[in-house]
């Protein structure tokens, strides 16, 4: 059984999407046992609309729900210990959940989960990995802001923790992954990537294919499984690349209502354009997943619809399922084990 | 008269796509004295077919040509004081024009500009600056690759540079201007980004209107005229919104002909989606230009056609027009002095 903990109180519209969001991915995964957490008041209703749901599942009455404006500080001084958000995640920490889900707002739910959960052993901060439509599937990009210029020992652990992700979401085996870096012949790139990049190869780790360094085009081809990089430079890619999209989706919009001919167009090709918006709206591409603390918490896009709730929920699932904690603290062992070995006998040569 | 010296040697095609576009250039501004640099065989049968460029310009016959994929090193050993790149560049230290084209490789490109022509009085490394195009027409962003990890002071002399660039360039006095940051809430972004905003806010330049932060997404919007950044971030924002242009454009592709009535639309609204591709082709959005040198050097996209040469010769025309280094030195200066006068008074105050 899986089992995962939802806070009902985020989002742009709270139970009233999130309630049969968590409905939709009961539907897929009956074997789901859910933990609800959420104000009495507003989810009752919205329960009780959903019989199947309130018959398999738990619910927990909460005192305080986090704002989608609150900044981490408001959060933590009115939310902790009591709030749906909170409770949520205790549940992870609890051992009565595999996964926690949120819709609540980014900075509240980091700042909660690391407070409650504390980083694992070996991880000095979290990662926040998204999952990047490209044109051969999807990829892992982490870190997209949790952790602002990030050493050389940062992105590797954000490496080790993107190829077992990926290993249990995609049907994969061994990942490919590759560091982000700049392809202006003169300039190397950061110190720290090239350092990180030197460290991996040597590794050698049976958990990944190291492909080297890949630059910002790379992102939407897919050229590999999983992108690393420093969470200043990921974000601002990962809002670029959604602003971008947006930005064409108005030129479409635009081009295809501005003559006659192009507006008949538009009718016959409706359908077409529907399945392109599906592929272009963020709010399909669901769950940023906070990676390195003691227990998976997976991020909700705010604005995102009942379907995309559930994928987000899919996602954990997945994760869950596949063990994706023991898979990372294997690799991190791993690669500290080889690192440590790979010293020692560079000692020993020195020496003799 | 405005002078511009044309490396014909670069971009993918060389002079058979060079010269057509300095000829479609000068149709739009006769005014312009181009001197053109190059290989006599591959440039002179060319040139032939231009009687009024060739009328119009000088051509001075070079012994090499430097290759798009020289390293910059390379290119210096071999093509120093005697390629088409590096006279062409030298047209513009020895005063005999006032902006450089080239179409060749940047990284051999912004190796010669700066060992030709230094940087300039208080700048201590260069920065390119692209032409974004946005939803409100375009935006000046820069760095994009040239200096990686800049610092406060060097974020600062990229903003009075890319706000010189949007007056000289766009028709608006005072251009606003953002700091790229990112947005999680819990944390408030890189020092030397908040460091360089409390500067440019405190200094008031008249030159320009401070913003304050922008993100990812408002790249696109074009939130500001000028976006600034370091050269890590921003090579991998542009490269991001190029690979997730290409990525859309496939998608297009793909469900445009994958139904019959899908294929029906297309041939109706066929104009609409050729002004469209136009829109997001990197090739006509063209003319990254090197700022923070003895000169400016334009390099035009390797891969675009006679209408994206001529397009980066436009901008180098407008910046000449505009006398854009006269304008960053003074601004720059100003910005010096009152640095210098905040911090007397500072002094001041804090001994009375």
């Amino acid at each position: 059984m899986i089992r995962i903990s939802v806070d009902l109180m985020g989002g742009d519209h709270g139970p009233e999407v999130v309630v049969p969001g968590v409905a939709l991915a009961l539907e897929r995964h009956p074997e789901i046992h859910f933990a609800l957490f959420g104000l009495e008041e507003a989810c009752a209703p919205v329960l009780a609309k959903y019989p199947a749901l309130r018959e398999a599942a738990t619910f927990t009455a909460c005192e305080v729900a986090v704002r989608m404006d609150d900044k981490p500080s408001q959060a933590l001084r009115h939310g902790r210990y009591k709030s749906s958000m909170w409770r949520a995640i205790e549940a992870v920490k609890a051992g009565d959940a595999d996964v926690c889900v949120s819709a609540g707002n980014t900075g509240a739910l980091m700042a909660m989960s690391k407070f409650c959960l504390r980083t694992m052993a070996n991880i000095e901060r979290p990662a926040i990995a998204a999952i990047w439509p490209t044109l051969r599937g999807e990829s892992i990009v982490l870190d997209v802001g949790a952790t602002v210029g990030a050493d050389a020992q940062q992105l590797i652990d954000f490496t080790m923790m993107g190829a077992a992700m990926a290993r249990a979401l995609f049907d994969v085996d061994k990942p490919s992954v590759g560091l982000l870096n700049i392809g202006v012949e003169e300039i190397k790139g950061q110190e720290e990537v090239k350092e990180a990049g030197r460290l991996i190869r040597e590794a050698a780790m049976p958990s990944l294919d190291y492909y080297g360094f890949v630059e910002g085009d790379d992102l939407g081809k897919g050229t590999v499984d999983v992108v690393v990089t420093e969470g200043f430079t990921g974000n601002i890619a990962l809002k670029t690349a959604e602003g971008t999209a947006r930005q064409i989706a108005e030129y479409l919009r635009a081009a295809m209502s501005r003559t006659f001919m192009a507006r008949i167009g538009y009718i016959f090709a409706k359908s077409a354009f529907d399945r392109l918006r599906e592929k272009m709206d963020p709010g399909k591409v669901n769950g940023g997943v906070f990676l390195g603390l003691n227990g998976i918490v997976i991020k909700s896009h705010g604005g995102a619809d009942a379907d995309g709730l559930a994928a987000a929920v899919d996602v954990g699932y997945d994760m869950a399922r596949n063990n994706l904690k023991a898979k990372i603290e294997h690799d991190l062992n791993l690669f500290h084990n080889r690192r440590s070995a790979l010293a020692a006998a560079a000692t020993d040569a020195s020496s003799n």
